[in-house]
């Protein structure tokens, strides 16, 4: 019988024990104030806090119910102890390449009365809960609009406020299974320098899904990239301008998902965007719930991918 | 009182007085067969044809009404006299540079029992529509997007029926007040040789709408293009890149509107759309309704334009 409360660190067994008839592709998220633990019983969840948490679960058939997980004895203080148990379902055709635009941050924090740079923090979470959702379906590759240069031309305290959002966002990825690359004019002093190491890629933990993450991006930077290092040859092009531009690492994005309502790129990867599709939420992102993604999902299993051809 | 029929040419002052009441944002058109004629009121509308035509009229306050033009004597053989009225609206911002994705030609014919390379020739007066409310709305810049390379991997008699009507569409174009640019891929023998002049921008008539048709586009071609010919300098470069692609002379796209339902850009101008806002229609493209494009300026009406800032 597991147990979740002060002082006491269930092992993985035991936790999986305590989850009983649990799925295999049912995901469980544990979170905390900041910390957070997630997984799915076959990766083998560890906690590192002995502090309290709040579980939260998806789970097969139970889509809007919240119940206590089977097995889990309640600690007393453990007064958040329920958990909404969400499906998460199966799919014909997923894509490979998923790119994320997280928009409507200040606009979720003006409809609360916050101040627009109170909104980033609160983007967190749904970004770990979207890295669990994809690495869960076996997605291959994951792209995140982080900031843009031309985002840095809002006022400071909101520039200093998603800059540090990135930093907290590497932070947490670290500490999960990515193989992480950062892509954005690190050049600039407007590039976090904590994040400079990750401007080549990095493997953390077993490295199983590759995550690009935008900081300072800029189209025009990326692009001419590719015009700055190259003499007059023609021969092999094609290969070489893809090879030259900035996000030469990044791989061709089969769907992009974009939250807030907007339907434009905003700049994101032009040349690996080329035929992607586009599905718009119009939800905030901090309003983030994994039925947006799963809806997306559901419509591109209806789309071709032709390609032009 | 003017007069359509055989052997009758209204000059401009006796259409306008034939058209008696209307106003100055209706539009006028005029088609029979593969010919045409289009106009506003204020544009002075000439006829250059003495056979019978066919009238179809944009007009203010009918939306749906079939009815003759005032004061427009039929003749006895004019048995097409009759005109639909459609209000052409009015907008308080509009784009200044609006790029079409005319998609869904082959499904189009595919619904209608025809083999798909029948589509293509019905999808040239919808064009010729288009051009003439852009004209009438003000609208600076259009952009089409006749073919790319990546379509010629289509069955050769699907590749020989759009590139006729690409050179139809020109022919049809030079007729017309257009500033024409062609962008694409000269060097391959699948570049209609007859749209080669084109690929130089050409003032045809008075010029007062620049159009860009994308014929044998390959959004490769046109960004290695910039890395081509530049030598290792760095400064400048901001400049330099966007001087050196292929489609240097076409401006940032403000609003992407695609007909036949796919939500994606299909290799359409990575560089200029990395701003504009999508609109999706998915009536197909020969199934042209004007209102489709009323709807998508609608629309765009209530978008912002942040460039990211």
């Amino acid at each position: 019988m597991g147990k979740v409360g002060p002082g006491i660190n269930p092992t993985p067994p035991e936790l999986n024990e305590a989850a009983g008839d649990w799925k295999t592709n049912e995901l469980l998220w544990i979170t905390k104030n900041d910390m957070r633990m997630s997984g799915m019983p076959a990766w083998g969840v560890t906690f590192s806090d002995d502090d309290i948490w709040t579980i939260t679960a998806f789970a097969r058939k139970l889509p809007t119910m919240t119940q206590r997980i089977p097995g889990v004895e309640q600690s007393e203080a453990f007064d958040e102890g329920e958990v909404a148990l969400v499906d998460l379902p199966t799919f014909r055709r997923i894509p490979r390449h998923v790119a994320f635009i997280p928009d409507g941050n200040r606009r979720w924090a003006q409809n609360r009365g916050l101040r627009k740079e109170e909104s980033y923090a609160s983007g967190l979470e749904p970004g770990f809960q979207l890295y669990d959702i994809c690495r869960a379906l076996g997605i291959e590759e994951l792209t995140v609009y982080g900031f843009t240069s031309d985002n840095t031309k809002r006022p400071p305290e909101q520039t200093a406020a998603f800059q540090q959002a990135c930093v907290d966002a590497v932070e947490g990825l670290s500490k999960l299974d990515a193989s992480l690359l950062v892509v954005g004019n690190d050049d600039s002093p407007l590039f976090p320098p904590e994040l400079k190491p990750y401007r080549t890629r990095q493997v953390l933990g077993n490295g199983t899904l590759k995550v690009n993450f935008l900081v300072n991006y800029d189209w025009h930077w990326d692009l001419s990239k590719a015009a700055i290092d190259v003499s007059g040859t023609t021969s092999g092009m094609r290969r070489s301008f893809m090879e030259r531009i900035g996000s030469s690492e990044v791989s061709r994005i089969d769907l992009v998902v974009r939250w807030g309502g907007r339907r434009r790129l905003s700049g994101l990867l032009p040349v690996q965007a080329v035929y992607a599709d586009f599905y718009i939420i119009d939800d905030l992102w901090p309003d983030f719930k994994p039925e947006h993604f799963f809806n997306a999902l559901r419509w591109y299993e209806s789309q071709d991918v032709s390609l032009g051809g």
